[in-house]
């Protein structure tokens, strides 16, 4: 469970603290990359300078910022002189290079990227035309590839030479034909089992697997995580082989899908980490908070309604909340489940019936349990059979509410091509907010003689 | 975006539905076990039987079976006669077989298990010894290991023979010495590029990271992401190797954690699917709300403190929700931000005040905001000054109690080596809900001469 930092992080950060620099300079130098990019934030502003500057006389720094997500690029960057970090941007790979540059505000965007020489800036170019959420925006540039006709033999030559100048893991080895168009893959496992003198044509993999650049990130990390690939190959209209995306990149996207799914249920814009500076934090999260404002005043003005029911008996100000927040709390669980099957791939709309009637069913069940519950401490609490009642009542009912809002809200949004976890909790609690003050106070009015007699 | 069915699935679907069996079977035989795995939902019961009976008779139940969660191999089982379903089990891997095993309802456990001939009991005894949450849980005990003094020549010949009789992909070899134990690791890569008359002690990697079988999966999952690793080897107390965790174990388990941290934050318990039967989720789900229920008689309590000063101006019952709604929307977008910081290994409790201080400037922000907003609404809604200043004053401090739970909780949680997730969003609610009405209903009691006035 203990996920944030490792021993060997640790030890680093006591021997900066402790301002035992050349210990710390040669700690750095063995250690790798990914922990390195973790440790900006734990660090103090001079000893992050000297951190920054460290990681530059020891060449690392290209492979730290390759390991940082880009909302977490720009504070390291505030320490690196420009020259320097063009410089570190032609070293590491032209995938990372574009990711870092499409993540620079605007203003700088083109400066650096003019500053870039010869065969990085092309490559760089041709992956900023691709939106940074396809296959085109999270593909490398670099692969091997090699014609069928080559032996086994002749190939592992090929390699040999190749492979040396290699920035990235190679998995396999794509087969093009004479035209460059992709028509299979070798493994190293073929590779190695197969004779040195059969040929690529006999041991290759045929029409694998492939992607367009425009194709969704999240489909083809969920298509690298569904078949167990280690890489995917990208090609463009004319079948030409353009890129790969690995099983690493395919992680990274899980791991934002998961996040961007977590922030909509709770209401954030994707944007806002621990790190990201107060402002920018502020700022998406106030829209957020002004469109639940609205629904809140909706659900104040279904309440206004029933004043004069409520100032001659005033104890319903008290229990009404508890209807409208058990509503919330139930339609969030319905609504949880809903959106992650959806993100998982368990459910579509073809299956909305069998869903929302599975929820409805628990939503019943589930009502009639926390109303009894409720009913019982309401009787015990203002011994009045008939408020009791009415709480009970208006329980079942928004908690049928709840799970039909829950379970139909996000399939209904997936149906219109939209994210099922953007806004659909808005949705969810202004349901159950006005549907639970409208239940409990519409039949407290109904009763109301029953009450206060 | 589209996640749900992909055009073979659709297809395989209509000709099922139009009684086109012949052609669903040949369809069949050519489909990806893992798009085959995702049908059952979709199939009335009829067809269900036809489907499971095909996979058995195409021998590719085994296949479909080990691509499922464990949550949704009970559905496929109630369709599979025992003896039937004892054969797949011996003919998967021994790691899945073992994790389908655990998934069984107690009473069947020992029943399968004891039915398990030779070598596949034994294999799968062992793993049924580690909890399923560990590495041992995950790992699969086959793999292909060889003595460092063997030439890269004398390699392949043995892999060669191993290799054909393997069911799992292999990324590499694991080099141990004449005591079995981890001393190095090759890859296939490595293997292709060494000259044959190298040995296996030249070319490989020294002290692979390797991990104990009791470590946590996500610790393990954690550390295949962040160092773009195909495997870990997995090492008993005497360094010798037991097993090894691939990445596309390492995708499950990452996305299995999402999953538990979504439903969390959601007040659900994991068990909890689209597929799984009415009473399953409902159970659990009650005694969430139950908890919910508990909480939301502790506001109505606070309310019913100030049912004076309620039953001398109504008007407060309709705007005290808007304060403690407000609240907790403003928390859970705090305690969301920080429990992904958590689970993505990006803050821990040494930076606990940094995060707070961030936190607080966001609700202190956003308080001012929200509340000048809804200040002006109650100003033009009841022409009341006093009213509306309360109103500001209320929301500004419910939008710092909000920050402070949100984001303080969860960093206790973790330190007190609790998962943040889990119940924070009772604990913030909780915080906002009686926050809320405490500040605003005290606020209007104190002023309450100016308000009617």
């Amino acid at each position: 469970m203990q996920k944030s930092l490792n021993r060997v992080q640790e030890a680093f950060l006591r021997l900066v603290h402790n301002r035992a620099y050349s210990h710390a300079y040669n700690a750095l130098k063995q250690m790798h990359p990914a922990d390195l990019a973790q440790l900006l934030p734990y660090l103090q502003e001079r000893e992050q300078q000297w951190f920054v500057e460290t990681l530059l006389k020891t060449r690392k720094l290209g492979g730290v910022i390759s390991e940082l997500d880009e909302n977490k690029v720009l504070e390291f960057l505030e320490l690196v002189p420009q020259e320097e970090f063009v410089k570190v941007l032609e070293e590491i790979n032209a995938d990372d290079a574009a990711d870092l540059i499409a993540g620079l505000p605007e203003g700088q965007r083109q400066e650096i990227f003019e500053r870039l020489s010869g065969s990085q800036k092309k490559a760089v170019g041709k992956l900023l035309g691709y939106a940074p959420d396809t296959a085109g925006g999270i593909m490398s540039p670099e692969f091997v590839s090699m014609e069928q006709t080559l032996t086994v033999g002749e190939a592992i030559d090929q390699l040999r030479a190749k492979a040396s100048g290699e920035k990235e893991e190679i998995y396999n080895i794509y087969i093009c034909d004479a035209d460059d168009q992709l028509v299979g893959v070798v493994s190293f496992r073929d590779l190695v089992l197969s004779p040195p003198d059969k040929t690529l044509q006999d041991i290759m993999e045929r029409n694998p697997v492939a992607v367009r650049p425009h194709a969704n990130q999240e489909l083809v990390a969920d298509m690298i995580a569904r078949y167990n690939l280690l890489s995917v190959p990208v090609i463009d209209e004319n079948h030409r082989l353009i890129g790969r995306i690995t099983v690493d990149d395919a992680i990274d996207v899980l791991k934002e899908e998961a996040t961007e799914d977590i922030y909509h249920l709770g209401n954030l814009a994707q944007e806002d980490h621990i790190s990201t500076p107060v402002w920018t934090s502020a700022k998406p999260r106030a829209l957020w908070l002004l469109i639940n404002l609205g629904t809140a005043v909706l659900a104040a003005a279904t309440i206004s309604l029933f004043s004069e029911t409520i100032s001659r008996f005033v104890i319903l100000a008290a229990l009404m909340p508890i209807v409208s927040g058990m509503g919330g709390n139930a339609g969030t669980q319905s609504l949880t489940v809903v959106v992650r099957g959806l993100a998982l791939g368990e459910v579509d709309w073809s299956l909305a019936l069998k869903v929302i009637w599975k929820e409805l069913a628990v939503g019943l069940f589930n009502g009639v349990i926390i109303g009894a519950v409720i009913g019982v401490l309401t009787y015990l609490w203002y011994h009045n059979l008939t408020l009791a009642m009415v709480m009970v009542l208006a329980m079942v009912g928004n908690l049928i509410i709840a799970a039909l809002a829950g379970a139909f809200i996000p399939l209904l949004l997936r149906k219109l091509r939209q994210d099922p976890a953007l806004a659909s909790s808005i949705f969810v609690t202004t349901a159950t907010d006005v549907g639970g003050f409208l239940l409990f106070l519409g039949l407290s009015t109904i009763f109301i003689k029953l009450i206060i007699s």
